[in-house]
């Protein structure tokens, strides 16, 4: 493939303060490496557009970005503005529904110059993949209410899992860790308490296990595998979920390695039918939109894991190492107050630039 | 209230082990106390009742445990004899939903001689409540399987909430955060992604908010809110969360206070119209089971919120101080592995009783 078409798509808040800092280094890294890179830009999906048109993008969304190979995603949601459940399943979750981007993939890394909220952790110790499905399951669009308005109030929601979401997803995951050297899957379940589904879920992971006899299953209830993440994260190689389960851990392991401002998301269509999309874990963060404080890293990140996504192997290594770099020098007036400095945004992402 | 009727029931694994010790040291502060203790010993609800007569339980476990005030609980389930869901759902999940216990409640502190995870916190650092349902949610018996055993298998279970649900879990919480120097309540959620039920819970929460005009409310989503739980686990007072959600923080919380083996947790029913029931956070530990080195300090920390819910309040605080002095003298011989010691659950329970 000569040339990458990416539509960028900033959304609200910080979202919009990192993808300036993104873009900057995937062109940067580009030049370098002779990749083509043809970015377009677009202000739909986020509340700002919803304020205007009463929608959160437009009817022809589909067709304009299926002419992309990549999204490149900052974050959306404006709470005050829109509700949550309106913005998000007016973009993100539909564009991981309708482009059909039934893998998410998290790393989870101790970086150099993160202080970890773990006592005694260093660099190295934690490093594992999450994946989490991440178009079924706990997120469905199927209940309602009955006697509404009532003290009889009823309120239901239907978590829906089908046989080829969840062997998909656990494919996936089986396949990634086989190609590690551990080769050790760790699974979430909950089907001690939640009885039909999980239990579901279970008998998939272990059907799926006889095709990867040399790969080694370990089940756990998500309660103690939360409870795991922060007191033996050393342990875990690759973890599979379902989509909020999946949801939460990445959430978690990520706080665990130092800051969620760091994580990038890949939201992959393995078959490239559809455009996959590249994003930071982290939200729009309305409490400090605006300031110029915001972590470019999870936004540069991002950008690093589309660049491996597309094959570009050397790109993607020597993005990451500047990346390791600048957080490893921590330099105060560089690093952004959620790790522990005084720099900008601005300031932080460009050090990465001219690293690299 | 003169005499105290206490159903205990050990369970499996390490239930067995912890409840000797937690018996032994209710019955020495009842008798210091001068509180009137009977106990009846129960083999039911465990797996080997299971194995004996293909139930977990009797025909009449609801008249024989209606008998009496309260139920002290060790530790359900053994994998490897008898699925979690038929375990579970056929004993502790059948009394909290029977006994409608709809309240669960769990202190998340941070005791001293336990090293946390954390880096860098002390005892008195961390000190919060956790609310959890207990009755309904995301625990429900609703759903099935379509095309059971093709590629076109759907597997759907329901989560169910209803306003006398949700509210009564609700005002316990605000009336408990309103009793608190601080008067924090958080609420755990999951609105912009599950978007049926749990933006019905924000809009009950937020009624509820009204009438307690002191009470500072912040509503987290539980991706995030476990990250917190780490990051800065200091500002947390009261947390609420439904069935599921409170499920989690309850053993992430413990396990950033050092271990879950000291957690304890009161299934309360407060109209004291059934039976509550009080156990300790962790499970019946098939791993460890039989060594007789698991840690007595859930159970014997569960029969003082046993003595608390009475209202035998003095007793409770000697109860809770014993604990703390032990614990904080951590004598290698007597406190368990999981906290760093070589001690055995006997040592370490009897060091609890002699304190006393
Ligand atoms: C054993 C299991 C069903 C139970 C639950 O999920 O409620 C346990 O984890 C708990 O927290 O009491
Ligand atoms: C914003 C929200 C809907 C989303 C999710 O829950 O999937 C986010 O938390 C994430 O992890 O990408």
């Amino acid at each position: 493939r000569k040339s990458l078409r990416i539509a960028v798509i900033p959304g609200d808040g910080i979202g919009k303060e990192v993808m300036e800092l993104g873009v900057l280094c995937l062109e940067t890294i580009a030049t370098i490496y002779k990749i083509q890179l043809e970015f377009e830009h677009f202000d739909f999906a986020s509340c700002d557009y919803y304020k205007e048109h009463g929608e959160m993008m437009p009817p022809d969304w589909k067709e304009k970005l299926l002419q992309f190979d990549a999204i490149y995603f900052g974050a959306v949601g404006m709470p005050d503005l829109v509700p949550d459940d309106v913005s998000l399943w007016g973009s993100l979750l539909k564009f991981r529904r309708e482009f059909d981007q039934y893998i998410n993939l998290r790393p989870c890394r101790l970086m150099p110059g993160v202080p970890s909220p773990l006592a005694n952790r260093k660099p190295g110790d934690i490093d594992f993949w999450i994946v989490r499905e991440n178009t079924e399951g706990e997120y469905s669009s199927i209940g309602g209410k009955m006697f509404e308005g009532t003290d009889r109030e009823i309120v239901i929601q239907e978590t829906v899992m089908t046989r080829t979401g969840v062997d998909r997803v656990l494919r996936y995951a089986f396949d990634l860790a086989q190609s590690r050297p551990r080769k050790i899957l760790t699974s979430a379940t909950k089907s001690n308490g939640i009885s039909i589904t999980m239990p579901y879920w279970d008998s998939r992971v272990q059907e799926m296990a006889t095709k990867y006899p040399d790969v080694t299953v370990e089940k756990y209830h998500i309660d103690i595998l939360t409870a795991h993440f922060v007191q033996r994260p050393k342990k875990f190689d690759v973890v599979v979920g379902s989509n909020l389960f999946g949801d939460i851990l990445s959430d978690l392991g990520p706080a665990c390695t130092g800051t969620i401002g760091i994580a990038p998301s890949a939201n992959i269509n393995p078959e490239g039918k559809f455009p996959s999309l590249f994003e930071p874990v982290h939200g729009s963060a309305p409490d400090i939109a605006g300031q110029g404080i915001a972590n470019p890293v999870g936004m540069i990140w991002a950008g690093q894991m589309m660049l491996h996504h597309f094959e570009h192997r050397e790109a993607a290594d020597a993005l990451l190492q500047a990346i390791e770099k600048v957080m490893a020098r921590a330099q105060k007036d560089v690093i952004t107050p959620d790790m522990g400095g005084k720099g900008t945004t601005k300031k932080f992402g460009e050090a990465i630039k001219d690293e690299i």
